[in-house]
């Protein structure tokens, strides 16, 4: 269990990042590294022109995986976060009216509110936790009777199983003509999306989650509607491109317009790989796996009397929950002493653990999130370590 | 020559990014891929322990290799451009007045411009091809009497070997009150570097050039004085930080306060093994070397009577050059077709190809940018190349 030996040890932390990572998306990367690590759009030669395609290649899988049909709208970003970043910060004009969910990370929760500071943005909330129906109205609501032209949520919430209903949602925003940005952080690989069916305007996501990429890419995917509303903003980040260095100004196109700097093949090609990793399972059957080891899990929790679980309704592959008698931090630390890896804390989603109820009395929670590639071995482990824990 | 093989290739390219990677720096990545992908600072678990501790070793690396004492102050980024943009948005108010070089990149340009417009900053430019006693009185003419509080520059130039004399500049910056942000990408591993000794405030690398690691990984090292001058400021991307999950901000510790998102530790790991690997050949014998090919390759260039060759003085691994008869962009392709990748075009630096007087005739030209390893050899075989090279 030391010096990075993963073997013996039992990883329920995916909602972080899924670990390990398979073999076939190392093997990509790895092939990167040695063959396609030239400067992708830098130089017309063989060597920039190799890593240019493997970038390609990875915008046409994404694209296809995302069900979109333009890859040029596929911009390559270096997490989820930095994506949220560029589509809010290039979206929310001076005094705008923004409507949020109540379980946002800080991802979205800390750009809004600096852009409440800056901007002066007005910033309306709406409980995800409540039913589907009851979520969907306070979003009509939300547009239409608080005039929010730009909705934000997460599709699948970070510290709860709770999947918000897209499809739905994206007919409401459409309908009344407000921009969807999605974090789509726990949800991609996950749970199928159509990013042009469901009317999404920015939907922003990880490769390292549930698409089993490296860690250090991410994507921004947008929509013809999000380039007309970004018209004229400030890019977050500017620089080379590649193309049309004269100008004083990022180019117009895409997605040069929002790639400023070296972007990275081998990451790129890591990340389709494990795009047609999630493919070649299909999304449908990570999910049924997801909810049986998050279902498993629950049932074991609640076996201590002592147990808390918030939100034991809904179904995934993760399950937040507490010990009368022990932190969330404590706790962790005792599964950890067996190799057993839950992440304890507010997981970067402070107004969520306030939603779920779990600030107050715990200051967040203990979060096991299950990942594909867990057995229920793993789970049953887990709850051998959970029935064993001392508590007062 | 296709697929990705870089075998018989001759690659002098290196100033858009190395090319192929070294053993040492794969390995090491490689790695990190399969025991160090764990979510590094998030969860006190020994997956994600284990990626915490991978990036702090190479913060180590980097505060050790550039000289400074502090590693808190070592931040990770995406790329330079990405450290540059933190670097200049987070100092320059508005109304403030900057003093840059003729010879930026876009990564400084655009974002010098973008604030313009946006802080109506006041940009003043001095001319970097001057000789060494010229450009330092022309920085402290900047800073006294046009009272520019900032200054930013290129280390080295990326399309001709122009080394600015950065500890003499430091000195100036430092004597009389102004912040010194450097861009690093084209002298990180090729020129050693004194950090604290120079008066530095904020010096912006990429991992993938001088320093051998994958791309997709970059630094922003940054001085106290920029920390204080920082305060108050509104941080490029926020987000998740791993700590302070509550507050409506960054954290105010560094680096976290600059870090939202999730980092990589394969990369950390990529670029350590860099770091490593430049020390262990010392950056004297590199700077030797390069300096060796790039006369090699001016002698040879100048056996051409069609050749113009800017700044043959200057020493160097970078050579920018044009042939009369022929466009740089068709002369590339012609190397290409033997396997010799050279850039050709702006280099994402017009002002630069304006400086050096390339842009009008020509606009732009072919530069040869030779690594530590190239040898004599690649620059033979570029050699017979450009004597057979048909022109008008």
């Amino acid at each position: 269990m030391k010096g990075g030996n993963f073997q013996n040890r039992i990883y329920l932390d995916n909602a972080a990042t899924s670990f390990p990572k398979p073999q076939a998306v190392i093997q990509k990367t790895l092939m990167g590294l040695y063959n396609y690590s030239g400067n992708p759009g830098r130089g017309g030669h063989s060597v920039s022109k190799d890593a240019s395609r493997a970038i390609f290649s990875m915008r046409l899988a994404a694209a296809d995986f995302f069900q979109t049909s333009r890859e040029e709208n596929v911009i390559v970003t270096g997490n989820t976060t930095h994506a949220l970043n560029i589509a809010l910060k290039s979206i929310l004009r001076q005094g705008q009216r923004v409507l949020c969910s109540n379980i946002e990370h800080n991802a979205v929760r800390r750009v809004l509110l600096c852009l409440e500071k800056t901007r002066d943005i007005k910033i309306f909330t709406f409980d995800a936790l409540l039913d589907d129906s009851a979520v969907l109205q306070s979003i009509e609501d939300g547009i239409k009777r608080k005039k929010a032209s730009v909705v934000v949520l997460p599709h699948a919430s970070n510290i709860c199983s709770r999947i918000l209903p897209l499809e739905k949602i994206g007919k409401i925003c459409r309908e009344n003509g407000a921009c969807l940005v999605v974090d789509g952080a726990q949800s991609a690989g996950h749970v199928p999306i159509f990013f042009d069916d469901w009317g999404i305007d920015a939907l922003c996501i990880s490769g390292h989650k549930g698409l089993f990429a490296p860690a250090g890419i991410g994507l921004l995917i947008v929509s013809e509607k999000f380039k007309e509303l970004e018209k004229g903003s400030d890019a977050l980040i500017t620089g080379g491109a590649g193309i049309d260095s004269e100008s004083p100004e990022m180019p117009e196109v895409y997605p040069e317009h929002l790639e400023a700097g070296t972007l990275s093949a081998p990451l790129a090609m890591g990340l389709e790989a494990g795009i047609r990793l999630v493919s070649s399972i299909g999304i449908k059957k990570i999910a049924e796996k997801e909810i049986l080891l998050g279902n498993l899990a629950k049932q074991i929790i609640s076996s201590r009397k002592e147990a808390v679980i918030y939100r034991p309704d809904l179904e995934g592959g993760i399950v937040s929950f507490n010990l009368r008698g022990i932190s969330p931090e404590r706790a962790a630390e005792y599964f950890d002493s067996f190799g057993i890896c839950l992440r304890a804390g507010l997981h970067c989603a402070p107004t969520a653990h306030q939603s779920i109820g779990s600030f107050l009395e715990f200051g967040g929670s203990l979060r096991l999130s299950a990942g594909y590639f867990n057995t229920p071995c793993d789970i049953q482990r887990f709850g051998q370590v959970l029935l064993s824990m001392p508590l007062k």
